[in-house]
């Protein structure tokens, strides 16, 4: 089963007025226009309420009643609970246990139940199947299906009908499916608009299978952007970041932070490290000279308060 | 002359397209939905641009070619500079030797000439009409004028457009230029809309005012909200305020830091602490229970990092 921009506009639809529309703010650095597209000011902070939201809202009534599950490192734990909780169902979800405090926090204040594993001895994904097969709940995908891909497309559809006219559009790239569903539907609405991934020096997992031509992957990820800490590229994600991407920047963790208080002093926005990668690659100058008018995912807005201080100091 | 909503509506044509439309964020408090006027996002950082841009695009060719001047503890004298660059005129601003570093360098930084002066114990009015006189230059009142506050209240109008059905509004108060345009405007579209300003405990010189019915005036302030120091409402504000306000809130220092630690960690905004004020007064219960849907105006966000770090640390 292949994924069109088809299925980003059903999601679209599906998703209206159970996802807020988040604003697209406007910056300027070195003389490139960014159309930053605000998924740090979307509910539950980060984009991944769109394609929890999309998934939630695909199940039927029986399998709805049975819950949901899924693992995460953060957003998309909260992404999950937030539509579960606006859906009328429970969801229970599989945390690392160093995943950032304040995503924990988050996610639990959506009523969901956070189970913890240890992300350097233990497999997420077995303990979330175990899980689910003793209550029948459907764990829901971090990225790689169809539905999942398609909800997050939703977002680059919204920006580039907000700011039509893009030169380029990037986003962050953890597991892909950020990326994809904006690929997909950036094509479908623009034959000329070039397509460009973002990720961590240290997390250069897809930029390794791109080079490659195939799936590589990595060790655990020490990546300040923690969102981005996935050990390789979806199976579905993959295909598709390889047809559209033009080329994946990497950007150090130096960078990261400095785009973070870029974005806070100048642009006022609080933006966690994942969200500013793909900002980091714009003003640093990691894209190529003549994109001067870029749409930029800025996924999420999640930072522990502790390290926004730090990096603020 | 008296000013009405005509006023701002005028502002309002004359400076289309040279402000930025910012975006109106919900958020949620205690059950109580927050409207924020995101001004924090505006061009030069505040709502401040508005009114000065409104000033200098009411100049003759000749006044305009002899340049503008301001006084300023920061972001009107921001507003100011970047209106004189963007009208293709010199701008000078006269600024107190204690403003934070990061608007006197944001001032700096669009061109303006910045002269320092002592604000404990110089007249910066004084000061600001000797170098006038010598160049022929106009001065922008911060707040104390009919094209300025117009200017101010084009926030409102834009706010009640994106936000219908408001119950209440709120906004800070320093000179009252900003609160009495909203004031004019947010009446004229609505006969219902309750009006609220908000003033730190420290700097209370407008709260003193409305309970005495006649201005009064406070000794220099050392509230952190830096922007709302000034030691009296005006002359042309305070009527208007008198007129259509229902109470201004006090919010202690405390309160403030808490609301600026709210909006970067639960809504990924950063706001200035003047910018602060209002929101501190919705989520510390400072305004009347049944008011549950409340449009505020988010006036600024050029806040010292350093700052920001001690109350996110």
């Amino acid at each position: 089963m292949s994924i069109t921009a088809a299925d980003v506009l059903a999601a679209a639809e599906r998703i209206r007025g159970l996802v807020r529309r988040t604003p697209v703010v406007r910056a300027e650095a070195n003389g490139i226009e960014l159309y930053l597209k605000c998924e740090n000011l979307q509910d539950g902070g980060s984009f991944k309420l769109r394609g929890a939201t999309n998934f939630v809202r695909s199940l039927d009534a029986a399998a709805l009643a049975r819950g949901v599950m899924a693992y995460s490192s953060g957003n998309h734990a909260a992404g999950v609970a937030l539509a579960a909780q606006r859906s009328g169902t429970k969801a229970r979800v599989v945390m690392p246990l160093d995943a950032p405090k304040v995503k924990v926090e988050n996610t639990a204040s959506f009523g969901a139940e956070v189970i913890t594993y240890d992300r350097f001895t233990q497999d997420r994904e077995a303990i979330c199947k175990a899980l689910a097969a003793e209550t029948g709940a459907t764990i829901i995908p971090p990225f790689d299906s169809l539905i999942t891909i398609a909800g997050q497309g939703t977002a680059a559809l919204e920006l580039l009908e907000d700011a039509p006219d893009l030169d380029a559009l990037v986003a962050p790239v953890g597991g892909g499916g950020l990326m994809a569903g904006c690929c997909l539907i950036a094509r479908q609405r623009s034959q000329s608009i070039r397509l460009f991934g973002a990720e961590p020096e240290l997390a250069s997992d897809t930029w390794q299978s791109l080079q490659a031509g195939e799936h590589r992957s990595i060790p655990p990820s020490e990546t300040i952007a923690d969102g981005l800490r996935s050990p390789s590229p979806g199976k579905l994600t993959f295909p598709v970041m390889k047809e559209h991407l033009e080329a994946i920047a990497l950007v150090s963790e130096e960078e990261i932070r400095t785009a973070v208080r870029w974005l806070a002093t100048k642009v006022h926005l609080v933006v966690e490290p994942s969200g500013a990668v793909p900002v980091a690659a714009v003003i640093h100058g990691k894209l190529p000279a003549d994109v001067r008018r870029i749409g930029v995912i800025v996924s999420g807005g999640n930072i522990e308060p502790s390290q926004l201080a730090a990096i603020l100091a």
